[in-house]
């Protein structure tokens, strides 16, 4: 017992989960070690092999095995349109909610210079390529209007302006159902801000 | 795209683990793959080692790296009192919050013949050896009083029984600080049966 025991070792290791804390982590170890020892074999396989062979596609960025994403590699999709999201998970919910047929691109995160996060990490040169490159006739901001989402938008929007690209950005304003009572500060100030004219 | 890609595996793969429904796991997956592949690679590596790894102690059954476990190979606990438990985990509470010096068994469930859970399954045949050639006095029966803890507790303190061994059980009752109104049934009854005589 002189290293830590490869018990605790676990424990640690699944403590990187997200939403994952010390007790959690706990009762995940025993339950594999105690009732699913093949469930865990297996997950320590695909996790390894996930984390090896899962890069970034070429094209758009979101989590791919291959060079060319599903997507991407894809002849029926409009090329002239461009949604710019933060995240790959939020191509499914995109691709699941609306009728957008273009491509996407995928950022990965929003520019944050005190983090490190300036615009090559975000794949920004990559999208200035494809903006000189491709005919896009409408690149569509679909990023958070946090403060530094608002920075990635701007920074973004100049960058189509040079290559005379127009840009719009997704509404945001009050959700569907959402009563003003319960809806946050920020989204009802978004959406006054953001109101529009009503044709009579 | 013929077969499943890696990251549907990878969610699947992620919701063995207790508590971790479709959307958990697809978050934990793409917080690995986008944030902490380094995390996610020692995961991997960790898992895969202690499935493999980790047996049972020979004495005890409680889940170790080695033949004989850490409290089972220390020579300044008493061998005549033997706890007997129904997980690992229960170990640690127990060192942690009484003075108990002796050794312990761990049953690693509950006998449940309809699941095909018997005698042999919670290594009593282990339990029945020691309790003929060590010398225990006092067996501490720590199982949980559902209707398949009783059995194992009745079956266990028959055993014991046969080899003279005195079988005790902790007792159950309303928890301290705990208010009647809100202990469950269950336990509020257990404490009535269980009520002590007090001395005046």
């Amino acid at each position: 017992m002189t290293e830590r025991s490869l018990l605790n070792q676990l424990v640690d290791a699944l403590r990187c989960l997200p939403g994952v804390g010390p007790k959690s982590a706990q009762r995940m170890a025993f339950y594999l070690l105690e009732q699913d020892r093949e469930g865990g074999r297996h997950l320590a396989s695909v996790l390894e092999a996930a984390m090896e062979r899962i890069k970034r596609c070429r094209r758009c960025r979101t989590l791919s095995e291959q060079e060319l994403c599903g997507l991407c590699a894809k002849p029926d999709r409009d090329d002239a349109l461009l949604c710019v999201i933060e995240h790959p998970s939020e191509i499914v919910a995109v691709e699941q909610a609306t009728d957008f047929h273009g491509r996407y691109f995928v950022l990965g995160g929003r520019l944050s210079p005190l983090d490190g996060i300036g615009p090559e990490a975000l794949g920004l040169d990559l999208l200035e390529t494809q903006l000189r490159e491709r005919e896009i006739q409408e690149l569509i901001l679909a990023i958070s209007p946090t403060v530094e989402g608002s920075a990635t938008s701007h920074f973004i929007a100049a960058m189509a302006a040079r290559y005379q690209v127009r840009t719009t950005r997704i509404a945001h304003g009050v959700p569907l159902g959402g009563e003003l009572e319960y809806v946050d500060g920020s989204t009802l100030a978004h959406a006054f801000a953001g109101r529009q004219g009503v044709e009579p």
